[in-house]
């Protein structure tokens, strides 16, 4: 017999999204399934309409970060009561930087195939336009909310990514970029690279990366209720050939 | 005028890649390309000309693990002396784990827009399916070659691991594979978690998130010449609930 399969599925990112990144292998896995967990119920049936499914015969349950661990117990149970599943976030990849991962661990441990399908992470395609370092990256999530304990650690992250040659990726709501962005100017120093990509794959995305020198020196971004991802990178003498041995996996 | 665009590019991780997982949005931004960076000649030429482009009009200029500086020197002029271009890796995303940062980072400076088109992340793709830690999470490249330094550095990194309840991810040559899983089992404890995502998007796929104490009780996987991303998540109380403020971005 067949394991059954979790299907991890990417929701677009912008809020006009058309799913045009969406290759056949994307609409063929998601096209037959009638079963998912979703984070946001509205934007999963937008994107599953949008990819030709047939709304009035899916099954919805949610899982948000209001879920307990009993909803995963319940959840855990009717991933094996019938056919194959699919996981949706709000937007973006499932399970990073959502609270999907719980349930594809429970789907592990069930025995299930899990499937991840290829669509777009803001992280990735931040990183990946930053310019700034692909070999070694973290993470980190959002900021403390406090200014003080926020300044402590954006202290911190500067610090981290000099000793470990590592980008150092974070976010905040999209309400209070432009705080950080500030924080960010006010607390490093000023030969520290600071990339921001705002507006991902929509019309209006833009992508910077600037030495905090220069960011202090330039208009202020507009960043208010922009989705942004934040990346930070120390000063290093750096070179295409200063690491002996340089990752090569994609 | 409007502003010169490198567009990043990704590549199918499959050696029998059908190029499938690539949208309308990824082929319309390729088709008009005639100028292109590459980390590896050979995979481009196959790859563009799965998309649809007339290989003998197109120019190609190489970046890989042996370029130096000044060849960026002569590839940023490169950039500045024509149309639009686009840069590609062996496979996958771009200048995340491989050379092309250090392009991206010339390209900003030429004030260059940086367009980072959506396809596979191996490790993206992995942390996904392994239901490990997708709030926090490092890459880390490689480890350390020899054996000892080697199992210092898992034990290093299952410590941090614990410590920044965060997911640690790496990888390794895959003709070393076997030695690199054997040293896991041997240098972590028991209840940590390791995902081995092997043949990501290939029909040969598998995925299996175990504790270190089950792989060690199971048959030895497969993994000799098999691209594999290797993830880590120390063992600590975790819940859905536990953290107060999750990330939400995608």
């Amino acid at each position: 017999m067949q394991n059954k399969r979790l299907f991890l599925i990417p929701v677009g990112l912008a809020a006009e999204d058309s799913g045009d990144w969406a290759g056949a292998h994307v609409r063929n896995a998601v096209l037959p399934l009638r079963r998912f967990v979703v984070e946001h119920a509205k934007s999963a049936r937008q994107f599953l309409k949008m990819m030709g499914l047939p709304l009035q015969e899916l099954e919805f349950e949610v899982l948000d970060e209001h879920s307990k661990a009993e909803d995963l117990d319940r959840l855990a149970c009717w991933l094996e009561s019938g056919d194959d599943v699919g996981l949706l976030s709000e937007a973006g990849c499932p399970a990073i930087a959502d609270p999907g991962a719980a349930l594809v661990s429970r789907a592990h441990r069930l025995g299930m195939r899990v499937i991840p399908l290829v669509g777009p992470s803001s992280i990735v395609l931040a990183l990946m336009a930053s310019g700034l370092n692909g070999q070694r990256f973290a993470f980190n999530g959002y900021l403390p909310q406090s200014p003080a304990e926020r300044d402590v650690r954006i202290r911190e992250l500067e610090e981290r990514s000099r000793r470990l040659d590592q980008t150092e990726i974070f976010i905040e709501a999209p309400y209070r970029n432009d705080q950080l962005f500030k924080a960010l100017t006010a607390n490093c120093t000023s030969k520290a690279m600071l990339s921001l990509a705002t507006d991902l794959t929509s019309p209006t995305e833009e992508i910077r990366t600037r030495s905090i020198g220069d960011w202090q020196q330039s208009p202020p971004p507009q960043l208010h209720k922009r989705p942004t991802v934040f990346l930070l990178l120390a000063d290093q003498a750096r070179s295409p050939n200063r690491r002996t041995r340089s990752a090569n996996v994609h």
